[in-house]
């Protein structure tokens, strides 16, 4: 007898190489675990929970693989600005509360699972305060609490020394042990838990917010604990700039010249990325996050996950962060994704709609280094997977044969609103507008509160800077 | 006494040339009419009905400026295909059912309005059968019939005569004169029905589908009723080969020469538009409408909306039809726009929140020609609006002072969920998930039988024409 019966509705395994489109097929839980999955007749009905999947689609959870998860007290904070970082995202961070941190997290992870995601690539500080958000939803989550020389409090002092916006940042050895110091403690005392629910990474945060000799200690200390590097690549002409002045080389020769590219290595963005950059980073084994969302926001860049994939790469997505993006919601990214493709590319064909697809789940899954045991429905893998109806807009009408419409319309038209039902490793953690393990309403007057008095901490950094947000809002165009 | 006050909750009015933004502000509205709207403390509070808006936000409703709502039975039928029409679109339209049309209007008027839209600028035939979905759902229509002298059940004559796909087509007089008597009929059945809900424009198709002497004649009896003209303009190479081809000019300059290009003429698309075509119809002070997602799926292409405001022109969005989009969803409408016109221009500059905003709502209703009644939330004017709910994702955290993060939110996140009012005309046709006046549950039954028919109908030249999503199926990748 089974623990949990998903019986009657179609499903997507994402086996194989295509999607693995079962109609009318059941999915068996026993404990965290997928023990069978099929077409309904060729699946044991002998349960002790049945849900019933009629007109429902049943299929992987999403993997955002690349998050900034407690930025989410900024949402809308941060666009329409040729200078993201300097003008609106930073004057935010630096007066960021790290006691309200975890309530950040939580409210992306709300928004996450509501739409469908299950597993979340958070790097973020301080992970070891807000890991417990991702304990309590009750998500898989694959973190890192990053790891940089970059201390923004210096800032005045580089400037009285010559600094300006767009130069090298210079490097701090304290700032760097401290956050490495952070990411191994992290890594202690997290990575595993709850039955590998939680897997810790290592964060390096980009080539030019640490030296080579940084980026090769981390390195060694991240195979020696087995543990994949979550690295920024490539995400900003700055980063190319200090790489060359200090080494001699753009970004990327610079990663490969040091033994940095290779399969241990989750290259994020690559939105300033040469065609051929982005060739030897395939070639090289690493693997890719595209977050569409965020870089076409914050640079009107498509960044060139049609190109990876097309050379070999495996590519997930990721929704990096509320302030520039301004969302957490893997179909949104999907639509993004396979979109902008076709824009920038002007053609219809980029980026097909399975492609896009497989990013969100088995590549995702892949690229967090847990493909082998979340990402698609198969028997041995644990139960991670969604519920979507099939009875509302946009997924009706359903049609089957000779052409199955189902994959189309959840990457271009779905929104995440059909989403009934998310399961973790056997636990249901959403269900119908209700989350298992976490109190909304509570939420919202939470989150209130803190971003009201993230914004009042930030009022004058603004005004000093001209934040477009506030010059937008006096004139009443927002 | 008024009818009815909504109370309490933040107003985007959309007056003025921003977005009229009010602060716990209320709407009061007798009969189909707004007469009160302002901060909460300057506006009565005695009504028949009070309607708490507190944690909402209340926004005039949106505008789906063209759309072909029918064919929202093949929804994912069309895209990753080079020849859209031709191998995808075409060969589901040519079996279209009529007596089915009205059941896929209801759909997409479903769609819509559950996602915040209150007016559509529907194109479609039959309208004088489908105007009844209309009609049911109580939403406010500007409709057109489509005349065109272009009949594709006289394809395989034209083929046997030497034609090939892309040449002009041959323009049919029967056709021509069957649906513009058509159009007529409908305008003098229907035009200004249920005291101005309901308003009938024409539409002629496009300039390769009509004689330049057909084009007039409409145009002439557009004039004669005081209708504007809605048509498809710049849409493809196909159209401007014909016109060249024809009458020696590019199919802008062709319309300017016989005088289309005016405020009566409402232009779907550019899409194929030079910049110099694109300011000449915005200096001839015809009106545009934008379907970005649409057209990007289709061709990859952004249309030129960015450059049409800048030089003066107003436009609306449209979702166009759902076999290639793949919804009606003008929230979707609205951050494809915003971010398709950055990722077009590599800058995250063009298309800004605000004036996205606008487009979707008192531009789109301007479009429409319904400007001086909808579109805002002002005295004098009908209470076509709609609320959000502020509490969840993605409209969560609101920030107010120094700056507002709700218009941003709303373009570059929202996806329609958090609607969770209606109104038009002074009725609430929506709320909290259930449609006055339509039964989802049917529809969906309907819905169902009816796609699967279709679908039937046409297996047979799908697979003659080896239509991608049919291999696609059979590849396992759909």
């Amino acid at each position: 007898m089974y623990d949990t019966l998903i019986t009657g509705g179609h499903l997507l395994t994402m086996q194989g190489d295509g999607v693995g489109f079962i109609r009318d097929g059941a999915v068996a839980i026993e404990g965290k675990e997928i023990v069978a999955v099929g077409p309904r007749d060729e699946v044991d009905s002998d349960a002790r929970e049945i849900i019933d999947a009629t007109d429902r689609l049943v299929m992987p959870g999403l993997v955002d693989a690349h998050m900034h998860s407690s930025a989410v007290l900024g949402r809308g904070w941060a666009q329409e600005v040729e200078t993201w970082m300097a003008s609106a995202y930073a004057p935010m961070l630096r007066h960021s509360n790290p006691a309200h941190a975890p309530l950040g997290t939580l409210l992306a992870l709300i928004e996450g699972v509501m739409n469908g995601t299950t597993t979340f690539g958070d790097y973020n500080r301080p992970m070891n305060d807000l890991i417990q958000s991702h304990l309590q939803m009750g998500s898989r989550g694959v973190l890192c609490n990053g790891i940089s020389a970059l201390n923004w409090a210096n800032r005045e002092q580089w400037i009285a020394q010559g600094w300006q916006p767009g130069d090298p940042t210079p490097l701090d050895e304290e700032t760097f042990q401290r956050t490495f110091q952070a990411e191994k403690q992290l890594h202690d005392e997290w990575d595993g838990h709850d039955d590998g629910r939680i897997k810790i990474i290592f964060g390096p945060h980009a080539a030019d917010f640490l030296s080579r000799e940084m980026l090769l200690e981390i390195q060694a200390e991240a195979q020696r604990r087995g543990a994949l590097m979550h690295l920024h690549v490539a995400q900003d002409p700055r980063e190319n700039n200090a790489t060359l002045e200090r080494y001699g080389l753009r970004a990327i020769p610079f990663l490969d010249s040091i033994g940095l590219l290779g399969p241990d290595l989750i290259a994020v963005h690559l939105s300033t990325a040469t065609d051929e950059e982005v060739d030897l980073v395939a070639e090289r084994g690493a693997r890719m996050v595209c977050c569409s969302n965020s870089i076409g926001i914050i640079d009107g860049v498509m960044p060139p996950i049609a190109r990876f994939k097309e050379h070999g790469g495996v590519a997930g997505l990721g929704s990096d962060q509320a302030p520039g993006n301004n969302s957490h919601n893997i179909f949104s990214e999907m639509r993004a994704t396979a979109m902008y493709a076709k824009i920038a590319a002007t053609s219809p064909l980029p980026m097909p709609a399975w492609s896009t697809l497989r990013s969100a789940t088995i590549e995702g899954a892949t690229v967090l280094g847990i493909g082998d045991r979340v990402g698609s429905l198969e028997v041995g893998k644990e139960a991670d997977l969604i519920m979507l109806d099939l009875t509302q807009p946009p997924l009706l009408p359903v049609l089957l044969e000779p052409a199955r419409n189902l994959v189309p319309n959840l990457v271009y038209a779905e929104t995440g609103r059909n989403v009934t039902l998310s399961m973790v490793a056997g636990n249901i953690i959403y269900r119908d507008g209700h989350f298992a393990n976490v109190d909304v309403a509570q939420v919202h007057r939470d989150v209130t509160a803190a971003s009201a008095e993230l914004q009042a901490a930030t009022v004058d950094d603004e005004l000093a800077l001209g934040t477009p947000i506030v010059r937008l809002t006096r004139d009443g165009k927002i």
